[in-house]
């Protein structure tokens, strides 16, 4: 089953979580309130810090820009290793502002789009003081109604936008671009799928890499064969992982079909996408709406290494000697065995001997932190979208 | 082409719109907040009723409970008399509630379960001073993940629940129910599809019928089919009028796919779903979230009126022919040439012989109402989702 | 984990084989024939009982007519008895004959639509020889272009073309109405969703019940509500399980998303539609395109038994105290504890005391059976599509 | 309305008919025989002049290999010549053999991947003997099954594959690369999408192009965004106009969606890839199962023609001003009015200026050409998928 060589693989994995997964966040209809929810950047570490407590998983914090912004990132950064985690990639933010009703670095309006790239300049130097090495940049860009804006002339725009942003890249710096199929703008995305992502950011250079979100795809899209092919082509940046079973529902990793998060990890094996050298990041991308933030979280990344351990299960060689033989059911079968092996005993073990809690999910309950922080965190404005 | 009689029958029709059009909306990203927004549902009637000046199509304003409540339901029905308008079909909300997290007509907690059924009884007692004919349900529940609650048993709840509120329902009195494919709740929706809706409301009695809102189907749905097949059953209640490109996304009906909606009305006086006897009520259900709102709901008229003209345009004897011939490409041209037909000319006619504007987006344009709106809005709590 | 209480229930698991998946199939590019494909019902019946032999779990081979059409059905049941397995559900055809182009059931021409009702009693006349209870209606009928026909007469023809079939059903027997929602016919199916065939059935009576085929719904439906519904209202008559990542792929049941397939049997067994008395068909509906046919039926039934067991395993208590206390997560991980639960252990003990193989796959590998038919069936018309 | 500059521009619009559209279709449950189907590839020729006859729009008939083969090429490219038309691209077929099973241009054995290059090679020498520009490569390579073969391997194996055919390409040549999201591989396509199709194509060279199948894309996609980019990117060598509702229906062009078609047209317009110098080939690639083959056409090459024709309508001047100001509604419906022209009577004058009838569906009708035929075609066997 589970051998040392897998358990040292995945001793490796680093998963980081999104300083906003931890604030209230609902739907257009609803944001639902929750107790003990942070009130600042701080807080939010903090939470963070928490789930790597328990998991062993999560020792990077995903910042936003403006919701994280602070007057010491210096400080931050010194008050998140003092809890154990470092800060990671900073996330751009051209969606909240009332300049980028009509989009942002795409903008028709040379003084928007000016704006947009300014913004991009302050997260670089947010960048250099935590020492962050990926820009991530999320475009809510794009119209509603055909006609409403000229498709190319954006597309236009957007290449000279990133081409500045990219020229402020440090040397050991990365931009990466994140495609979405569809949401907030209806009618087009600037930036809907990973050919757009992946020839905007060709034409920058070797520091600009692909972002996959695996909820921003078209209903039936083959996930697994662009995280191949973006591996192959050199330009698999990083994962936003949740799951969704219709739109963009930011619901935990692996919840909505989990054998697709197997097959996608699969590829990311496959393809020498694991690891502390490969360059691609796994971060976490999700709302809690309705269940509970910091048990969500322990959830999803417990999520993901279980699967991640199943996908490093399978016999490959005998796969290949399968495959070579064109018999498709036994091949079909030694992919599922792996699959269906339950890897949770082994992973269990796995924690103890790291002197983590065998049952994360129960020891956090038992930890006495949800109390805490709903009796502490009272007063003040609750962290959210847009917060 | 049009003749005296289309022109006849399109003068009977009546296209209800909603008061929360006129208020700000957005995505679950960002609400933009637009000048001149009303700030009570009279300013939102006095909106209502300026659209409904300028097409002659509009006389009917649709309310949503709470956001449209007021201390004087009859005094708010002589303010509308006043702008030659009535009152229409009362919306009921159980999704802007902490209470209703978890669901509400379906809820698995007596109290809350009360609480909304409660709440429609006051929507009756709000009906019965305004003299609105339909109670229309939509309902925000289901759930976000699986196993989080039994999908059958809230099935059962609702059942009882909406026969709780069915016998309040007047004799001159409806109730109409919604179903939504998705969204707000992820994983299933407790009525996600006219099937649902119909076993439910079939169950309830003859006062009981379905709401077919167009954007609330799955991607590649035949919603004329729907059309056709509720007419059939004597069970259409109404139209929530958009449109869509890939979720609920709420844009101006037409705007998406015109020949759907061609389609839809077509089958709509195919089944005698049109006219003052048919029972049948065309409501907007839309959001304006970048487009000015007024203009968004002129517009949105206009294409009902517009597409409505072209379905009775349909040379039905012609049609009936080719289609009992087996002529398959006659039967698609006949179809066709009402679609193809430009109608515009001819409804601009009408309008003026009526005293309309021949073209009521400049006509809007020129009034000056939007600048006085914008003048006069200023400080108050600008109506919106929630507001 | 796996109880004796589970095993015995599992004891009593039938699932029907279909008798055209032994035979050549493929997409409308190319029927990739393979060798040892049987050439008529016998040689089908025959590999049927193959699986049986090796699983125990599929002692029932579903018929269509007219390709599994004999002179004497009395004799071919015989057969099959001795095979150790029954002849099942009979499965109509009005897909083949040319002059089903515009419909059948649904036709406007008197003479076809008589034509498809007589085919409808000489099936029923063939499960009067066989002894089959059920007859499975799918209809190809639909239209593909707009115009092309008037959908509502079509479904007016349908309810009357039922009505006549219905009429001759004996009290024994039923007729199982199949929904899907797209091909052949690509602008509308006649009977394109759930709501369609149950309202037509319900018009018929007690013996008239609906057929849920897994493939057979629009991108992102959520199929295990569906399955609770017809259960709820009393009309689920069966399944045809398959699985499918676009369309109506026809592949190996549970190999597409396997967490699917263990929510639908959850509501199955929540819903009491499992076991001998429930009333509920489990019946395969599958291709085998590339795959070798009998180890691919035999996955398929295996499939099958190994997520019933995993829903059986659902701890229904723990689940329903966690749901009724708003446990967002604690509910989801009862639920999935039972989906990442690995029962083939304990599967393969159950065969083996019961006297089968413990891995079938390889037994059949084993068996020396692919390479006698391959032997032995050449010359011939080799079963198919139309054969 | 339409002026003469638009009247010249249309007067350069050249639609490539697929030789295969004369011939019986269908889908995987049935083909239906039509009467007077060609059996040749003269008399599809013959029956693409009459279309070119009546419409002055189909100079071309592109031809499939081996669907087409025939001994003499320069012999049939006279042929065409005497009826006034060209033969024009050359399409390969890899998807009718038994050996290509698994794959083709991806296959892991040598032997076959050989095969289906050395197919692609005689493609050329016939592309070189009917003076064609294009080699258009459309793939049913993929797999049905998760861990069937290695997607990964399966890409690089393409790479090189199509890396030979390039070498042989002639100056005047190009190598178009078609995509497609699904079928008749139901797991992963191995070329599925833009992105994949423009990433082959690049790291070929300039005379390597991409082919846009209207019809091959995921639910939701934005097709005339991918149009803009191709465009833009320089990389767009061909359509393949079909119109669809789920799937790839292959219906005729524009019948489903005809905003959409002007939209995709308004791209082409606006990116200059409309005219004779565009490099962009415009060509049908349409299935007509139920309806009669060569009015199937005439009716195809007319909906392009009419869409062309709005789309050249488009008020640009203005709707760049529109655009420019935010104007969402003004610049929609800019873009709108061009679409609600009805521009039939325009054309019909068009056409009767060049000798043409006004009304080519009734002109054929009237012209005896299909009682002829199906006079003279008895006997033989009919062209059709495989034939």
């Amino acid at each position: 089953m589970i051998n040392d060589d897998i358990l040292d693989r995945l001793a490796t994995q680093v998963i980081e979580l999104p300083s906003w997964a931890f604030g209230n966040s609902g739907t257009r209809f609803k944001v639902f309130a929750q107790a003990g929810v942070p009130r600042n950047p701080r807080e939010k570490i903090a939470d963070a810090a928490k789930v790597n407590e328990l998991t062993g998983l999560a020792p990077k914090v995903a910042l936003q820009i403006p919701w994280d912004k602070v007057d010491d990132y210096a400080s931050l950064r010194s008050y998140a290793e003092d809890f154990g985690v470092e800060l990671g990639t900073v996330n751009s933010n051209t969606f909240q502002d009332d300049d980028y009703k009509f989009g942002s670095l795409t903008h028709w309006d040379p003084r928007i789009r000016q704006k947009a790239i300014d913004h991009h300049f302050d997260c670089i130097d947010v960048m250099d003081a935590t020492g962050s090495r990926d820009l991530k940049i999320w475009l809510a860009d794009g119209t509603n109604y055909p006609g409403q804006d000229d498709i190319r002339a954006r597309q236009d725009r957007l290449a000279d936008s990133l081409q500045q942003i990219y020229a402020r890249i440090g040397d050991d710096q990365r931009l990466v671009l994140e495609y979405k199929f569809f949401e907030p703008a209806f009618y087009h995305m600037d930036v809907p799928d990973w050919g757009t992502a992946y020839t905007q950011v060709l034409a920058l250079g070797d520091k600009a890499h692909v972002c996959l979100d695996t909820g921003h795809h078209a209903p039936g899209t083959n996930i697994e064969f662009i995280v191949a092919q973006l591996l192959r082509l050199g330009r698999l940046g990083s994962f936003d992982f949740n799951s969704r079973f219709y739109a963009d529902d930011d619901l935990i990793v692996g919840s909505a079909d989990p054998f697709q998060l197997f097959r996608i990890l699969y590829e990311v094996v496959r393809g020498d996408g694991f690891g502390p050298d490969s360059g691609v990041a796994f971060m976490l991308d999700q709302c809690h709406n309705i269940e509970k933030k910091i048990p969500g979280q322990i959830r999803s990344v417990l999520n993901v290494q279980e699967m991640t351990a199943r996908a490093l299960l399978v016999d490959r060689d005998a796969l290949a000697t399968a495959q070579a033989a064109g018999d498709v059911l036994g091949a079909h079968e030694i992919f599922n065995d792996a699959f269906y092996t339950d890897v949770r005993p082994a992973l269990a073990d796995w924690r103890e001997k790291r002197g983590l809690p065998a049952n994360p999910m129960k020891a956090y309950a038992a930890s006495g932190y949800q109390e805490q922080i709903e009796a502490d965190r009272v007063g003040g404005e609750q962290a959210g979208w847009g917060a």
